[in-house]
């Protein structure tokens, strides 16, 4: 509701892989409380199904484009009309979101806000599957990695590669299109192609499914099982066949 | 209830760092209806502020003592009993729980369970205080490690250590009492000493501070500012003290 003087802060709510069974309760009750939402990813559009039916919601595209307010304009607008903003993100808002640019403008504009946070989508399927991303003395470190832009010396997935030999777990974010590079400098790297992998395809949504294999082999796995994006890729040496479980996915 | 022939599955489920709201909104509706809730860490019971007046309450020991029922005999026994039981794991069941020796004992025993992934201190942490830990093309990996047992040679530490020439953000668990010989490594590796360090105390908690500085000068810091254990390290180069925010806390 609009009200003189009062400013509510803007909230940047994570909303985990899709499922609004996944979001926080404090996430839940922001987004049950929200006049405005805005989302710019429609894989955050499921916690909408919660929101207020008197709730303007808008889908915002990131990049601005000409003759229509930003994200930003839209959230100074209705900040200083007194109403109470919540801005989705799917997943982790720290995690791979870039909303550490929105947080920096916000700052700017003196417009208060907080930050929920939301179960990644690798923490989701890592849970689905009980998948042993850690264990302890065994696999003692998780990496999560977005795999979108590589960069052209793909340095960074050259270094991370070193981890694999520790037992660690290495998590791929958006890394199908670049997927066979990456493995090349892993071997390069003189990691095994028969390193586990276990992928995942629209993690914490009805039609999720997953896909196991190697280095050598995952790709034609996911075409087998016609995993749909977005995919997570897992990769361990613990993650091995054997070691998944049958677990039961919603059955609370 | 105890109901003859009906089997409730097992619910492993992650409590986040300790604050009943940053439960799932599934973990919060299993454990609501839990009829035996075990755990086995004090930073797991503000969560059972919401469990039915009826339930069984067990703190249970991970370790098995004499004469004592282990974790898994309690698990076993209600399970057989037709109760709804639930196993609740600090933060994320699957990062650095120890779960999955459990989830194959389960197996093992044929019971049927459930993971619910749960928001994990360094990502409560993030958000708490808007850190950069992600930062398009500039922070492209999060890398959360459990250093309670750093083994002799730090061998995984050297070559996370790696990954802070990429701008990538390393997250540190249980480091306290290793932290002297971690940075010791880190700068052996190359890392310098002024490599911004930020410290989260009881993350997600009433009492949560935070301390921030370099490697050089974060014990000094955490020490005048009395945080409590337990302590998240966050390392990265994009965490330097102008890139913090003033991010307001529980004000939804």
């Amino acid at each position: 509701m609009t009200q003189e003087n009062i400013h509510n802060p803007v909230s940047i709510v994570g909303t985990g892989p899709g499922d609004p069974d996944l979001l926080t309760v404090r996430a839940s009750r922001i987004i049950r409380s929200a006049d405005v939402i805005l989302y710019d990813c429609a894989t955050a559009k499921p916690a909408l199904s919660i929101a207020s039916e008197t709730a303007i919601i808008h889908e915002v595209n990131r990049q601005a484009s000409a003759g229509k307010p930003s994200i930003l304009e839209l959230i100074e607008m209705y900040y200083h009309e007194g109403r109470k903003v919540v801005r989705l993100k799917v997943g982790d808002p720290m995690l791979f979101g870039g909303e550490i640019d929105e947080c920096r403008a916000l700052k700017a504009l003196n417009i208060p806000f907080e930050v929920v946070a939301g179960i990644t989508a690798g923490s989701s399927a890592a849970s689905s599957y009980a998948l042993p991303i850690s264990l302890k003395y065994q696999s003692n470190s998780v990496t999560y990695i977005i795999a979108d832009e590589p960069g052209a010396d793909f340095a960074l997935f050259r270094d991370a590669s070193r981890l694999l030999r520790h037992g660690s777990t290495i998590v791929l974010y958006m890394a199908t299109k670049n997927l066979e590079n990456i493995f090349r400098v892993f071997v390069e790297e003189g990691v095994p192609e028969t390193m586990a992998v276990f992928a995942v395809g629209k993690s914490g949504w009805p039609d999720e499914s997953s896909a196991e294999g190697t280095m050598r082999d995952i790709v034609a796995q996911i075409e087998l099982r016609q995993l749909k994006e977005p995919i997570i890729f897992f990769l361990g040496r613990h993650l091995t066949k054997e070691k998944h479980f049958p677990v039961m996915s919603a059955c609370s």
